[in-house]
């Protein structure tokens, strides 16, 4: 299968790249980038040089379609709503790692991300790619979750779906590594202001707040609201969830580690923790796993669930590697199976 | 004032000489350790070259009595509810940095400290030294709060006294530096597993939930039980606390910094942050300053509050001092008006 | 005392309020920037809130002298070499903490900063700042030395003086904390590129190399070049210099320890470490310390200096205030006994 | 191929492990631990839960010998030259990746590492593994060599060879990650005492001194010594050297770095930066390469070789198993094309 990547200098395109070197049956057959096609890719990324022999090129619709079999873009927001539509009308496999087509509801999108949204029909034909719990594993065209959204629904999903939950007592307290902001410059990104830091950003603004209720919502229909607040950590990568919620009724921490062992065990990327463990951030980085940590609280009835994955694995380039593998047919493990790089 | 300060190797002892150094009506005539009394100070923390004097010295209450007004404990738990009671036999004033006479409740800090608690009769001699809700102000003998508990209670304070809160709601997420964790070794604290890395510890167990709520009930006497939750970030200092909790009625941004701003404007170590406006960690590192900022979410009806503290300094030394000034009359602020450093 | 501070809003602005704020003797009257004049201090700068309540003014030289008895440039390349002259004109003490008045030889600013030098007549009146070694210490205009500058020119003074050194053979290898490159964004200080990381910068063409050379001629006429490298490390503050430098005859360590003890005996911020031991980067930070440590290599006939200061401490701010104690009759070490902060 | 690995506890045993799981030839068939042959590894490694199935097994030579083709030592000093004997009696095969064969000449073990050395005999029966210069390919027993080492000897190789240095003028500042100082807990790599710090350590007798002079003889016979300092800086993984020598000649940059390119063509994990550019640190990290810019500096006659690789992949796994696959005769790149991970 041949791929092509548009946003290959992206953090997320450049992780892309790396997991699609182990891939048995992919390989990339061109990138590109919407900022910089005059120089190569080696030039700015001296990690990889003699490592990626293939030119920047300039983003031709017909051009990639003629090369390849997919193309993922992994672009910021607001890119692919405009570039992805030749594709589309062409029946051609797009996998799009930006939010453009996460939300499905009208005004949301621009709502949450202070721009329109993209046209409804291309919006609709967008499977959301959560891949433990896609709808249409047939669907050419894949929204690939936000990082945060990834470990918030799989954090809450067995609890919701076997309706154990207060639907009303969700807090999802977030923290991000800063490889999560991008390349691009800031005064939040800076390192003397970043390092031996932390930040709250985006208070009850974040954008993908709607994304996860639109999915918890699927699973608790009378779920209506969350209460989410990303912060930023001096970490390079990685997701570090710790959500609460309050159970209908009490459980053991027994019960509640082998409801999700249970729940997940045809999942290979989500690895429940013994009961008394909770994972540190860094046993999953540069991986596609998803560990979580279970505790109950009789006293207050509310569960503790800790969660991580690696902002640009699990929470990007690597589910979206599986969710070309879901597309293709390919075992799901398929390029993924990197350790987790330790310490 | 003359000053003796037993503990002085760790990291709470050292950050007392730091601001007692600029303090100008108190004088450090003695040190003391209780591990390494044969070396001086200079030889173990080469930072303090040509700036200490004093030899150390073994713990010799007469001695200590002699030659000092008053002694701090910055020892680690377990140790002053050992040697503290010749001073207080002696109706010598006490400031104690630990948690040995903090838990007042019978039986309480043997469930959370593990280990048998100091007798009654001195535990309910010490008054808890939260600077800001002194109820003894005159007290010889202060139980200085603890870092995580600090910021949990400045935080929860005016909404809890203005009865806003549903109190069976509150969640506290904290996150530490790791001098939290002293000087002593531990695979948790070593380099190569902490740098770039975050962890949960202590889930629901950590001794100050009941320091937190013994402190919240003066407050709001029908709370229970908290939600709460440690995680270490790899930062050398720090507390940040994310509080979340429902209010009764709505609320505008407006009116909630108005509650706080009004409520702390004699306090003049906390500082409310504008409306929109949340603390970074750093802002408070090197002094004794409590930075809030609130947000309501309508959506949710909960109360989000960012609190950050120097866990050496209002989490511990420099509190201490404040609540040496209380206890001398001297202006709250001597000896703690050093700006914090940034970056 | 009096004094104005223009380009308040940078890193080493931000000392000097730091500094100044202990000083017995020294009241800061106005502050100013050349880029921000419109918003307050404490808004861009929330470590500050209900602590410096002057507002940012702009830069009015009449104004100033008006007010004040002195003031600091704090500002990068090029500004003060445009706006210092109407102060020369007036008799007015300026104390530089740029590199506009350091390089007296003609030409050797344009070569190494890439733009024309201030006028010569100005640059002969500023007498070159380093604390333990002023020409002339009643001179009413300071070019205040360079961080690395500093470092390299303590660490090589006595060896150099006392004529002990192959003056060919001196190897300096600097490595800079990130808030050396300042409050700018780049490439080089984003979080995600600069954390966990370590790189090069400015390979044989670093300004502060014709200023330390400048320096050492002075000491060591026949002294022409100096290899210097400079590199940037994964901390927010600090200058960790690794000189070596072959000696003309033997010497054992602790000679060599008592040479440099005797030598700086008087300098109170100069402290020699006891031989075998080795100052690390954090014993200085906050502080105006300039700690060395020293050994003697019998099998390559080197000696290897390791020295320490905090850029913005003795490198920047630290200094410029022992500057200013020096032209103003005080003790050099008032407002400068803060500890160092540590951890 | 099958391999077992002795010391798979360590970093560099779980190195192993990353890299092996992607080698198309190799099977890791048993692994084992002095320290705790009880638990699980997964108990102690949650990062590789649900990745290795293979027990933890005690140290039994005959049972090693009868499952595997090889076995890897990644244990610390010290233990390989007591447990090796019995696989190099049976002729069995030994990539050893610490210090215990590497230094032939005698005594040189006792005065560096401070115990007594293997026999002389085994000693003689290693051949040093410096992959890209290995003088007997066909060796059965192999002493991998140390991280400083390695950066160290790839820097010079080619500007000795040519016999273009003068060979007393020799100068490496090498900084090291901190995980090169393993698992074991110290004051030294206590996060409050390591993070935003940095420290030289073994000052002029880190034992890897002997080691470099070692091999440089082989290429410079009339080299006898170096000035070679080592430094702690907080990162976790990573090499970084800065060397600095005397050229007998002028040369030019591009002559400099053609002369590199050149050497290395037949290279594939040595990496020669253009002209002009310097290798960060993070650009290898993960990864087996060995990155290497240069410059010539007319001024001081003195090149500037800057130098990273990762410590546990160049400077140990990584190069194990490219000495793997030199013995085994399959592609020097089999197992290790991962791209580094970045950022």
């Amino acid at each position: 299968m041949k791929v092509s990547i548009i946003g290959v200098t992206g953090y997320s395109g450049l992780e892309l790249l790396r997991y699609l070197r182990q891939h048995p049956s992919v390989e990339v057959v061109s990138i590109h980038s919407h900022s910089m096609n005059k120089k190569s890719l080696e030039a700015v990324n001296p990690h990889l040089k003699h490592l990626i022999s293939l030119p920047l090129e300039e983003i031709n619709p017909e051009k990639i379609m003629n090369k390849s079999d997919l193309v993922f873009f992994a672009t910021p927001s607001g890119i692919s709503k405009e570039l992805a539509e030749p594709f589309i009308q062409a029946d051609f496999p797009v996998i799009d790692l930006s939010g453009d087509f996460r939300l499905k509801e009208l005004g949301a999108y621009e709502t949450w991300y202070g721009s329109s949204a993209a046209p409804l029909d291309l919006l609709q034909k967008f499977d959301y790619g959560l891949a433990e719990y896609r709808e249409n594993p047939q669907a050419k065209w894949i929204a690939n979750p936000g990082c945060y959204a990834t470990a918030a629904e799989l954090s809450l999903a067995p609890l919701l779906k076997e309706k154990k939950l207060d639907v009303d007592s969700i807090v999802i307290d977030g923290k991000s590594g800063v490889s999560g902001a991008g390349k691009g410059l800031s005064q939040t990104t800076h390192f003397s202001e970043t390092h031996d830091n932390m930040t709250v950003y985006k208070m009850n603004s974040h954008q993908h707040i709607p994304e996860i209720v639109q999915q918890l919502k699927k699973w608790a229909p009378t779920l209506e609201v969350i209460q989410f607040s990303t912060s930023l950590i001096p970490v390079t990568r990685g997701i570090f969830l710790t959500t609460y919620a309050k159970l209908n009724e009490p459980i053991s921490d027994e019960e509640l580690v082998d409801l999700y062992c249970t729940h997940f065990e045809n999942s290979p990327f989500v690895r429940i923790q013994a009961v008394g463990q909770y994972p540190v951030l860094k046993q999953v980085i540069g991986s596609n796993y998803c560990d979580i940590g279970l505790a109950y609280n009789p006293q207050t009835k509310m569960v503790t669930i800790v969660t991580v994955i690696d902002n640009l694995g699990k929470g990007a380039a690597g589910q979206a590697i599986q969710n070309l593998n879901i597309f293709a047919g390919f075992d799901e493990r398929c390029g993924l199976e990197l350790l987790p790089i330790y310490p």
